[in-house]
């Protein structure tokens, strides 16, 4: 009784696709792409020419297969043309980079954060470090788009956690104040870091392929990055560092007690190690290399916060099923020594039917999982239409 | 450099659009139509007269509504021509509706479930509920699919819960055996019972309006529905019984201890009420109305599930962040005696950002939420393309 979608609606999302193809597995071949997508040969052909006369991809002869016959022509995105700023607000630092369609990073800056720096005094030098990006930009170079993760966490002066204010009160008044200090047009989005880093490893890091998976950042506390049916859950949620595990635990700044965060945060296992006088990454590292040489309060402070870091990833498998836990920040400098542990104690926990088939993973983007995550912010307009996105 | 989409892909989206509004919100007159779904009056009353032709709605004058001018036509539902069957497969009972377009149950029936009945046996008497309701049946009632509703718990002999095995085990073989019975072409979808009752009190009942909604179901054990962003987060997730919430509690038959449902299961609350040889919801409701007589070891009962609930859920809003949270089931029950307490103990442990503004409610449909979920399963397909729907 009806007609499906006309057929601009039709052309519209096989260029989506096709670009969104390349975007995240980088150069592919015509012939690949043509299984791949599901389309034929003459439809992939003027999908390319399409979005290479628009200037998002460029064709080029593969190198010798030493198969015999015309060898298929490979469509690879035009990585140093087309490119987003991805701006990172963590606990400790400010980075920022400039992305390359395909998540390549093409240039990168990076200042310090002042303990308990609030996000608003962060625009200021973000927009020097972006100045100064600028500069190294050639001039047919296209841009798209900035994309901004933002750290739930602050440090106090004491080297304890703080919680940001709420992201409502946050990021809407940090966009504006960075559009403004970085001037005209300017496409910009802002979210918090474990959801970006989480969107990064899922879709071309260490969770790639898994449609449910739990990021986990470490840094003064703890938070979670959430991808469930392959989109990623955004929201205010996600504050599983005051999941309460210990009901007889520690209080925690938040007013509660025995939050996850107390028992495997960058302080607990400082205070087990016998290094309460210590803060920040390198002390955590520090005590992790300990560990590795045999030093037996530094493998004691490893075990105690191992057994709870399984604990609470074999109760959030039960309530999230998902197939791909990653381990990011000071949680994957632990995981690496104690992934035996996090394993047997999480496998304890949770169900068979909700642990059995969870694989525990590092970030493969490593640190860079959060700005290649919030460049992933500015490229989606571009991916979801082609051509409107590229016209903008 | 693109045209939107064409005029077909409009005109179906709108189709869906407007026969999902008077879905979910009953008759409505055109005048509301054209303004809720921001269309013109003329667009309005040619997507009303299409979809009256495919005998979706039908049209009438309105009662007196004593203003001046000539009244607006009222778009309402076929319920009584366009069903769907709704099966639900719950711990101690199998239920079998016929459900209207427009979510109302026209006609029911039930069976007991005895203790331990693994789900493939409870296909012969859901069958046969089926064949009853369907002698009820007009001649020119037209039938859309089937949506089934199936615990994740089931009852031992002692009255205990067991696990149901994992949903990929249990839905798809169900599902065959359940097309299989009803013979004839029937189109069937599975479901989890906590999955399908948020779906049904996000779209009409207690949570209505709420994109973030945590639905809590109480039977021999505890699960839950998830709606996230507006959506149902759908999986095998959702075993939030067994989020450890007292890593000293009771061991728990999941192998674990200190699962959540060992401390607000009915099994709990009977023990804490010195009622060991009782199981089920009439049990349960016992106590609940000691409790509002004074019986004071109801009471101390009520008081100590109380407290876990409210732990449970403060941990939970801190993972979600939903803005309702619905408590089903016995723990429907047990929230209404004691939602003072659950209120301050969930307070106490969430994040002040995650709880503030979360509402507790009981569900507005009460035990039917399971049945008129498991119709918009069914549902789902014609109101997304009304006229290939209808025509299939």
């Amino acid at each position: 009784m009806r007609a499906g979608p006309g057929p601009e609606e039709v052309r519209r999302r096989n260029l989506g696709s096709l670009l969104q193809y390349v975007h995240v597995h980088g150069a592919t071949s015509r012939a690949e792409l043509t299984s791949r997508l599901g389309l034929n040969r003459s439809t992939i052909g003027a999908l390319t020419t399409e979005l290479a006369t628009a200037g998002l991809v460029s064709e080029s002869a593969p190198r010798e297969t030493g198969r015999a016959g015309r060898p298929s022509l490979v469509v690879r995105p035009e990585s140093a043309r087309v490119y987003a700023y991805a701006l990172s607000i963590e606990v400790d630092r400010l980075r920022a980079a400039r992305v390359g369609l395909g998540g390549r990073i093409l240039d990168r800056r990076e200042a310090p954060r002042p303990r308990g720096m609030p996000a608003p005094d962060a625009v200021a030098p973000l927009a020097a470090l972006v100045r100064d990006l600028r500069t190294a930009v050639a001039g047919d170079a296209r841009y798209v788009g900035t994309g901004v993760a933002i750290a739930s966490r602050v440090r106090h002066a004491d080297g304890t956690a703080r919680l940001a204010p709420a992201p409502e009160q946050v990021e809407e008044p940090l966009a504006e104040a960075l559009r403004a200090a970085l001037g005209g047009p300017v496409r910009l989005t802002v979210a918090n870091h474990a959801d970006v880093s989480a969107l990064a490893e899922h879709g071309r890091g260490a969770a790639a392929g898994c449609d449910n998976v739990l990021y986990l950042h470490g840094d003064v506390g703890v938070s979670a990055g959430i991808v469930a049916d392959g989109h990623r859950a955004a929201g205010r949620g996600g504050e599983v560092g005051h999941m309460v595990v210990n009901p007889y635990g520690r209080e925690c700044p938040c007013g509660s007690r025995g939050c996850w965060e107390t028992e495997i945060g960058e302080q607990a296992l400082l205070e087990h190690a016998g290094r309460t006088r210590e803060t920040g990454r390198e002390a955590v590292l520090g005590v992790v290399e300990a560990a590795m040489r045999g030093d037996s309060q530094a493998q004691f402070a490893v075990r105690q916060v191992g057994q709870w870091i399984g604990f609470g990833v074999g109760n959030l498998a039960n309530i999230f099923n998902p197939e791909a836990v990653v381990f990011g920040g000071t949680l994957r400098d632990v995981y690496l020594v104690a992934a035996a542990q996090i394993r047997s104690r999480m496998n304890a926990v949770a169900l068979p039917a909700c642990c059995e088939h969870v694989r525990l993973r590092t970030p493969e983007l490593g640190d860079d999982a959060s700005l290649i995550g919030a460049a992933e912010l500015a490229f989606a307009h571009l991916l979801d239409d082609p051509l409107v996105g590229a016209a903008e």
